[in-house]
């Protein structure tokens, strides 16, 4: 029951006869990433055409808007709002035409410095479209005076500071980036004869394609008739800061990211979870979905068996919005309904992957009493988060984050729980093949990679 | 991924001051059992006022159709058309005004004389307004000359075979019956001070309700201003012939339903495979999520690691209705990814609820080998579906049930599999605590309790 | 600036390859005659298929609806509620299918025993789908024995009274009849080699077809495989009642009815109404558009110059449905508008065909006066309505009309105007070449033809 | 039935309490000038807020999206594409954030230098949203480095060259203007106490309001909490060049424009046609509704009758869109229908305003024929036109006017008619009370005021 927000997802596909479909397919599966809008934007070869409206992708586009979006080079984008405001001209791609022609962009992450950028654009006479940082590219593209794309890329990323994984499209050219922190997550595959930039390697898995790599931090790859290019961007840094909750919680269990496949890691989380915090229980429960694969790996661990005590409503998303207050109140009821045949009379572990304001966790909690657990002893497969995100995720301000303000022993009462236990950073670094010196760990610690 | 398509939920409450949002949240509950159409029938005191469409419970009804719905007893209806073709006129509850006044109906069964019985009524004047067999319910009462509505209903009931769940609405009276089999299920709950009619415990949950207890077959409760009255409508026969289907599959895992929970009955089947069907495996993993339950079952038993080999995509529907033909194609990737890091190398015993047709599945498979899994064991947690269902499953013809034309040695080269176990049927029946000779088997041998 | 709202117009084809288009187009120039709802049904020679919907014609249907009514004939319908109330169910042609197969019915006209017919068949069982009188007809024949629909139609129509012209579709025959008294229109043509059957003449000019004559008051026409036949329905009468409100205002200038093209009808109403009324003026003006030409024959009779006065926004539909309170109180102004160069210091004729209850009118005048017109003679091109229709239209209570209530000098009063004339009744039937006997004029003098 | 299209409508009110109804009604009333789109711009003191769309007036607007326009400050614009194509991103009034803040305009007319500055402006880096011409004027204003927005105004006018009516709105403050030609029409009204900038008068007239004058050519209007004052903008030109197919046919009949009211200065015309094109003929008939008052006009001064012979459907608009080829083919019977009784045998004078292209009339004098008339006489209110329009109306290039490639001769055979007469020149001329000099002819002698 993740309260924290995906960003964005982002897809791009060159020379394919199918573009659209195919980007349209790849979307699909980085819909967790990002429910609020979608879009996608083609090159016939000459020009770019663009369909992009608020809501799901399954309901943005059918036959006949895919079939308008005719060409063989496209990109898309899933989105849930982080700066700029939730409206329909805020959905990516955007797409500008420029002295440069026409160009667009599709952006996961988030600029530290992108409202001072817009102010700088503004007093020289530029005019902004959106409320989205994003746009910020465009405009500083648009005033370069670099003849090639790629030229102009590196000469403008001096100026932006933050999280970004970029993909560019023109009317022959295929361009994608990632930050040199590597916060947010691209990889490169293929299918067919056509190479793919995707958020995650589950889009590549549902288009038939194969993952080639994970593009790198610092990587600018360029795909056009010529080929296959990279570039490296940028010698701002060498620190690497891999977002660690893309590994917790927001990329699909089936998804390879960072050199792990995400179910796998989480079981280890969820074993690891075991060892630092045991239980005297009679079941091991998850919060569904996010904390399944913990839970799996808590019940291997510990050898107490594994089973639902809560199922949820699968007509519900992530994100339920209840059309009316009367719904509202009755709240997590809706998405989850305990099991009492399962529940009652028996001491249970409940485990969930994070914490953000504690609410909904805390209503649960309330639901496996009244469904007659006699003891409930809540894990948590991430350490507490005291510190909001800058790089991308939609955290709350510090004060509203439970962790920030109470001690665990606080949090299990508040709670009232039997006992809390949540995995340590190095517990959780030690789930991982990669050095955890490669991850950005601040929403734990407060250790910011890129100052805001 | 089971192919069998749910028939219908029904929902009733009477004297709620939120009686049209109470029944709009007893419907989401039940959705899994329709997702053609939905409709909600209010009574204001006086008349009956209604709101039906196409399309998805959540997607049908907001605030302002809600709250147009002004009265305190309401019945509402979620459909998957079995007879009657897929038309906003066929969806429920149907409503009509007659001499009787303004009355309306919501079925879950279908009847085995219904054509027969339409065409009576049509040589003697009657006009439909649908196909949908349920209407013949109301020329009989407008023609019956009994003035009260509980005897027209015994007196019309004794024309009608066939598997029936129903709930009337008058503008003062609310009326549930079940046929003397009980095919179909319905129980009766409270919340707050009102009385609750359901196909599902798992609606009186969601409303913040009790189980009562489920409406016997042969019963009609009548609830009015003077409270609550049951009569037995009929006296065809003893025997009962509760819906295997509903407990192997079809009914919510947290319902409460014959007098089992859902989610036990099918840990127990797959207890109960494993004891039938050992296999030599490294991993259980189930076809989800049709067959969870009865994969958790049968690695309790078998000791072998329960795992995830597939995952779902949650932003499919059970029945995902691709918008083109390309997309189509890819069929069961959309719905599922396995996860090769999971699968490969290992030898894997899948477990699914049921085979119908057997295409989906087979696909799974070969996906399953594609992954690298280097022995596949087919596991069923119900025996083989040799005859179609006339009691409200929308199953195919006869020719077309894999089980009835192939042997299992047949069905196991067809799906290439290196074994394959279904569930036998005593094996299922021992499953529950109900005695066998409850319950209808027609699908798996053929004794049909009703003549059709 | 007529009150009276138009009743309903109905047109019907029989074997074109384009059917439904016809119908459209039939539909569209019969648009004036109801503008509530529309709706088609077409014959495949096997079934009936519909599509219908609230609002204008142009907006209900484009090139996909219409290439989905596919057939050779088909019966069309506009509709303004008189009897049944405003709701997409009341729209027409109503479709049914009964023993006697899938029959369609278009109704223009109202049955003065509509609802004691009803409460009769309701109490023997019948299932109304709508509040609207003209299913009676569909529920009579369902239970009529007779088993050509020609023969069942003369046996039902002795129980029906009131006015009717009428279209029936069934999947291989179009049959059009007028009741014995002829109050409403009905016309018979021909566009290649189809029958077509029209509420009036404009309608076949727009599909590019002829006037053969019209259908004969008591006539019944039918047209399948074999041809045209004529017969007689009823001899319940002799007396004609022709509705004089057709020619004064309801039917198009274009159309030719009841023997009369309506163009020069009203200049001929207006050259009457000058010689009855003369009146000592500089220009002549018409209340656009009701009141155009009468007042073009009141400029030629008397010499005295036809100017507007007042320009009518194109952009508001005869009934202006205004979307704001605030709006709505503007009233006349959106309509109209007074050319204050035309009318500053002029006496003015100003022409109307009606008054219904006045208080439209009552504001033109002064804004008459308030562009400067120095004197305003208002002229009516009819008699003083003191009596409801219940034949059709829609007018509304008789206290509610003004001349009932008050002479027609507390009318001029009541008006603010120097002098007030309306047409006599024998100078109106003088303007028709028609006998004046064969005319229903009940609106002006309570003789009623029918009793109600 | 004049084929040219309007080309825009445009509104401004400041300091009212129902800003965005004003406007709406205000718009509603220049419906005639651009069917295409419309908008409406608020401003609630500090931001501006807009709803805009494709279609009309009364289907864009309901009480919801009005009341969502909530502040005291408006402007709003209805669309015919001339520049730029036809999307909704082009809709009017055109709103941006720059470092001025927001700010919103609403544009009449065509820039003859528009491609040109955007090629400029493109060139340093500034990125456009939309394909209109009207984008040029926001570019300059948000690089000017003029603090105050009249003094920017007044320094980017000079860059620009072309015909301009506009209207700004800022946050507090309303400023129209017109091009110093003064080619398209701007008035001042008030209402209440709130003063209004509009196309045409009778914009005034819909919303309560006065005509206060026409703001002058080359003035610049600004209205803010300090009342209003006015500006000389540019000294470029004496030259004044008033469209002066607004007053043949653009124009409502009652607004009063360049000093003269069009419903009289247009039967003026008329009768000048008359003596200059004399007849020998029974009627004269107008082409409705374009032709109606210089028919008129034509029949007072020749004596010869004026009738109908053709009526107009009044549910299609203008310019009818029909939705099948089958029905584009019908043609002009759609719009207009010959009244046969009127015709036949008769001696025709037929009016029409203008000939384009002269498609339309040849099949109107073709409907004439067939009808009956024996004999034709074409009379046309405006010289022949000869060249394109660059300064805001839509004409065709020079090659598809008939009148550039016939003389009137062989016009007259290619419309099949006895006789054809244009207006002269100098007769159109003295139609007007204003000195023939201040009218821009170019589409009637090719002398362009402003090069392009």
């Amino acid at each position: 029951m993740n309260e924290l927000k995906e960003e964005c997802g982002i897809f791009g596909i060159f020379a394919h006869p199918e573009a659209a479909k195919m980007t349209y397919l790849g979307l699909f599966a980085l819909q967790h990433r990002g429910q609020e809008s979608a879009g996608i934007t083609v090159s016939n070869g000459q020009r770019l055409f663009s369909h992009k409206q608020m809501g799901l992708v399954a309901d943005i586009f059918d036959d006949q808007t895919l079939s308008n979006l005719y060409g063989e080079t496209a990109i898309g984008h899933v989105r849930y709002s982080t700066a700029g405001g939730s409206r329909v001209e805020n959905a990516q791609p955007l797409t500008v035409t420029c002295a440069r022609g026409d160009l667009a962009v599709a952006h996961n992450g988030n600029l530290v410095n992108g409202e001072a950028l817009r102010k700088e654009l503004e007093a020289e006479g530029a005019i902004f479209q959106t409320t989205s940082d994003s746009e910020v590219f465009l405009h500083l593209l648009a005033r370069s005076k670099k003849e090639k794309l790629e030229e102009a890329l590196i000469e403008i990323l001096k100026k932006v500071k933050g999280a970004y994984s970029l993909v560019f499209l023109t009317p022959n050219k295929l361009i994608g980036l990632r930050d040199s922190y590597g916060f947010r997550p691209m990889c490169l595959g293929r299918a067919d004869f056509s190479y793919i930039l995707a958020s995650e390697s589950c889009a590549l898995d549902l288009v038939g394609g194969v993952l080639i790599r994970e593009v790198e931090p610092g990587e600018m790859v360029i795909i056009d008739e010529n080929g296959f290019r990279s570039m490296k961007i940028t010698d701002q840094t060498d620190r690497r800061a891999l977002c660690i909750f893309e590994t917790i919680y927001l990329a699909r269990p089936d998804s390879k990211l960072f050199g792990e496949n995400m179910y796998l890691v989480r079981i280890e989380m969820g074993r690891q979870l075991a060892r630092e915090h045991p239980a005297e229980a009679d079941i091991v429960i998850p919060i569904p979905d996010s904390g399944i694969q913990a839970a799996m790996g808590y019940a291997k661990e510990s050898g107490i068996p594994y089973h639902w005590g809560l199922v949820r409503n699968r007509y519900v998303g992530r994100t339920f919005i209840s059309p009316t207050q009367a719904i509202r109140e009755l709240g997590v009821q809706i998405k989850l309904n305990p099991i009492d045949d399962v529940l009652a009379g028996k001491r249970v572990v409940v485990v969930d992957d994070s914490i953000v304001r504690g609410t909904t966790c805390r209503k649960i909690i309330k639901m496996l009493r009244n469904a007659g657990a006699s003891a409930v002893h809540l894990r948590v497969s991430s350490p507490p988060i005291q510190f909001p995100c800058f790089y991308g995720i939609d955290t709350p301000a510090r004060k509203e984050l439970l962790a920030a303000t109470h001690t665990v022993e606080e949090i299990r009462k508040y709670m009232r729980v039997d006992s809390l236990g949540y995995l340590s950073i190095l517990g959780l670094l030690d789930s991982m093949s990669k050095s955890g010196s490669e991850f950005c760990t601040a929403c734990f610690d407060g250790n910011y990679p890129v100052e805001w």
